[in-house]
């Protein structure tokens, strides 16, 4: 093994490596206070309102925002990697069968590892800066298709191949639904996928650094990440703040079913958020795509907001309470004919942009990340026992 | 998104959380400066020279080492657990197929993911203590058939189905070749498997436990920590210490061929490590084995031993460089008939073990791992330009 470690000075940090810098980024970031968070030098909410997915993937990827020509390029490339090659294809079946317990992140990371493979990815410090993002590229632009073919195939349905004429959101919804979507659903999946790219430092993104460092290829670092995004602490679950809506079920139980809720301590799904002192800049954009559309569902959701916000100010004064992303993220999935197990693979799917380019610019980085442990168990060597 | 963390106090540590101490541990340490590790309160060497690979994994992941009765209780526990699930075997072939170029750990990766999948693995936060461990026995106690399965069709052979009446070293080598290895070739790989297991944290054994502090399920863990060891800073390769002895060639050659690249400032595979300022202790056991089976190509090894530490004394003197574990590793693979490319998977797959301690250890711990990122790109926001 390749031990670069110098002998140990030790230094200890708050617990989680909470606050603890371990890197630089240009990619984003998170402003809590303000209310406001970014990718790159823009509004994360302005390019949702104003670009296509594609788009921000370039500006993800490739540091920039594409001009017009440039802009039909990438948009043309990537819709061109959409279909996966035959071997990928033949295993989706037993990749599918296996899925149904632990669930479609467990499904999307095995077909992504797999996908790494029949693409022939190579370790990250082996190939130069457009080999890498050609991969990650390659990577993502295939997801949606695996995502959607494992869910068909889950429901017993043949899957549906990809079409490079439509947007990657058109596409998205198409391969799931087999029927091309309404223009305002794929957009709002569109800018929904562009609000999702990243936030932030977070577990998955860090993993993705770290298998990074140590010069594995691209799917080795997202699988990683897949992997941590499935956990019930750091993925969030849009499908929960549904749940909560047909839970209560009609306007008039709202307020006896939260004040329980509240009073009993337990936590109201789709609120609170930990950086944001305000309310939440993705969750306020979701709800005006929501309004938008309209109806008793979405004016139901608005309702339960209010009085959620109202009770907690009443029962919690000074705390600012306020819907997260969940919340009306699950609405508008809804709106948009997703079914709720696709819900938190729809989030991964737009967060690989995010990783892709975390992985890019740790790649940029020759130095493993690898912290060290204290040993702390009973003193060694104690003679080992013969078994008799 | 659940974020958990306050408001941000950042903490500057080295680069790459060099000596950052991210945990406590009782699973094991190293002690460079006296060429000294463990298991536990136990020394890894001793263990591999006088017990079972079983019993050592029961130390690992129990806690303790087993009594007789324990002992045999539980190589039959992980001996019947050596066969795939059929809706795994189905895809072994499409997954032999995809990793031709990306290398046998890409293969480990997708098919540890199917695995953990079909075998219904949950969230470490989901299950207790005891279901923890048992996914974590059902993944290492299949490692070697998946590996031994994908190495044979790779060659376009059957797999060679598992067989509970032999150790894991002896049913490994049996998978791999058809046959029933010698006594003594299937004890100097389980004594190299022992000896492997652990070796203090690294970036495999920390992604391990970035995944499981999101509560990930087992597969999870596991297979980001085979990610982060398919990188070519992380992992070794103990082909390279063969190649080495295969570019000399004959004893003659030694002293020019050493000289020559000592003196260009190359690096000699096989030799130095940044931990231990004596021999690695790893080596001089491997050592040991690799003479207890003699013959022309030990005593080669052996020569080059001498020569290169002398050369090494003499060009860098005051430089402790002593043979890594990479060096005899090698050789004592080649005696017990594996092919190179098996060599890193073999490493990989007593490793396991090692991983499933620490993500046991980790999943005790309720605290989510997630360091933070600097922003340091343009100041945002900047108006988001439109495409004309």
């Amino acid at each position: 093994m390749s031990v670069n470690r110098a002998a140990a000075t030790l230094v200890d940090v708050p617990r989680g490596l909470a606050g603890v810098v371990v890197t630089d980024t240009e990619i984003g970031d998170v402003r809590g206070i303000e209310g406001f968070y970014h990718y790159r030098q823009y509004s994360a909410v302005e390019l949702a309102q104003t670009r296509s997915f594609e788009d921000v993937w370039h500006l993800l990827v490739h540091g920039e925002l594409p001009d017009t020509v440039r802009s039909a390029a990438f948009a043309a490339e990537t819709a061109a990697l959409r279909r996966l090659p035959e071997g990928v294809r033949t295993a989706l079946p037993a990749i599918a069968a296996a899925g149904v317990s632990s669930g479609p992140l467990a499904g999307m990371r095995t077909a992504l590892s797999l996908l790494g493979a029949a693409k022939g990815f190579r370790p990250v410090y082996d190939i130069d800066a457009d080999e890498r993002r050609r991969d990650t590229i390659v990577a993502a632009a295939a997801v949606p298709t695996l995502l959607t073919a494992l869910h068909r195939l889950g429901e017993g349905l043949e899957p549906v191949e990809p079409r490079e004429d439509l947007s990657y959101a058109a596409n998205y919804l198409y391969m799931l639904t087999g029927s091309e979507p309404e223009p305002r659903q794929a957009r709002a999946i569109e800018q929904y996928l562009i609000s999702t790219i990243d936030h932030g430092f977070n577990a998955s993104t860090f993993t993705a650094r770290v298998i990074t460092s140590t010069g594995a290829d691209v799917a080795a670092c997202l699988v990683g990440a897949v992997g941590a995004l499935s956990g019930p602490l750091h993925g969030g679950a849009p499908s929960r703040a549904l749940d909560t809506l047909d839970a209560i079920g009609t306007p008039d139980r709202i307020d006896p079913w939260i004040r329980e809720r509240v009073l009993a301590g337990e936590r109201i799904m789709g609120f609170g958020h930990a950086i944001y002192r305000t309310e939440d800049p993705r969750s306020r954009m979701l709800r005006d795509i929501a309004q938008g559309f309209g109806g008793p569902r979405v004016a139901f959701a608005v309702e339960v907001e209010r009085q959620v916000e109202a009770i907690l100010a009443e029962l919690k004064p000074g705390r600012e309470l306020h819907t997260n992303v969940e919340f009306y993220a699950g609405v508008v999935m809804e709106l948009c004919g997703l079914p709720r197990e696709m819900f938190t693979p729809t989030f991964a799917a737009g967060r690989v942009v995010g990783w892709s380019a975390n992985v890019l610019e740790q790649a940029e980085d020759s130095k493993i990340i690898r912290p060290v442990a204290r040993y702390v168990g009973p003193g060694a060597p104690v003679a080992v026992p013969t078994t008799v």
